[in-house]
């Protein structure tokens, strides 16, 4: 049975909705969704904000209760009939998220086992057949195929196979 | 580089301490080291004390501040020098101790980024030329070579290649 490792943020967990939300919460203004589009988040703010909304992803409760992408959760399970499905998270840089990212887990892929979730740091350590996740440097020393899931930050970098949403990962694999 | 993956529980911390530790706060007896060579620690204390002691490694603390295990530190340093390390533990059993771990690994073994940490169920998803793990079952599934760390649970099990302490893995290894 081929093996499927799925990254978390930007592709099954909305980490992007939970940062325009604090965004707003803390500088009352709503960031433009269409500024984002081939930039990271912390250079689409202005340069003196900057510092205070990296400290987000370091902050308790940013990972709590994000919403579930579309589509994320019946894709998943038809997947995890025909492959291996592991949730791969590069969780190691943000302590705080660990337990929240486990208890997400649980609550929105409950057919997911324990055994089957990984937090780490460097993906090259996953020994997957495909790895589906929104950043290419993620695919460095991966020895399967990434699949480049599109999230605002790189829509403009070339990859292929890319896929825009999760009824494009079932068109793929399924 | 080659690289190895190496356990924690047993293999760089020392979680039967705390066991032996805990149990004699609880029951105010002092385990014999020798009954438990062959057997889980479960399986060594009288029946009606086996809930009680099973709830110690979901309980908050448990994994805090543990020892670390001989020579590990040493060997560890010299063997990144020639290997690529990840720390890979089977830690999403136990949700309380995932900040634990992160912060031990922290404190005894700075040298190990947090990129090279990693927090998994099955260890079948560890890409790695060896294993260092004091579970057979962990071999399961893994694609390199597994090398059994020696823990009184496991004297009896038939392994090859077994090391003992980590001078054994020096010699084997270095």
């Amino acid at each position: 049975m081929q093996r499927i490792a799925i990254d978390m943020d930007e592709v099954i967990a909305d980490a992007y909705h939970r940062f325009f939300e604090w965004y707003e919460r803390d500088f009352n203004c709503r960031l433009d969704p269409d500024l984002c589009r081939g930039k990271y988040l912390r250079d689409v703010v202005p340069a003196d904000q900057r510092t205070h909304v990296m400290k987000y992803a370091h902050t308790d409760g940013f990972f709590k209760d994000l919403l579930v992408m579309p589509d994320s959760q019946e894709v998943i399970l038809a997947l995890s009939k025909k492959y291996e499905i592991f949730i791969a998270s590069a969780a190691m840089e943000f302590k705080t998220s660990l337990v929240h990212k486990l208890e997400w887990m649980n609550e929105h892929f409950p057919f997911i086992p324990w055994n089957n979730i990984v937090f780490c740091g460097s993906k090259s350590i996953i020994n997957a057949d495909y790895l589906i996740d929104d950043h290419i440097r993620n695919f460095k020393g991966f020895e399967g195929q990434g699949i480049l899931f599109t999230s605002p930050h790189n829509v403009h970098e070339p990859w292929s196979p890319r896929v825009n949403n999760w009824r494009e990962v079932a068109a793929l694999l399924l």
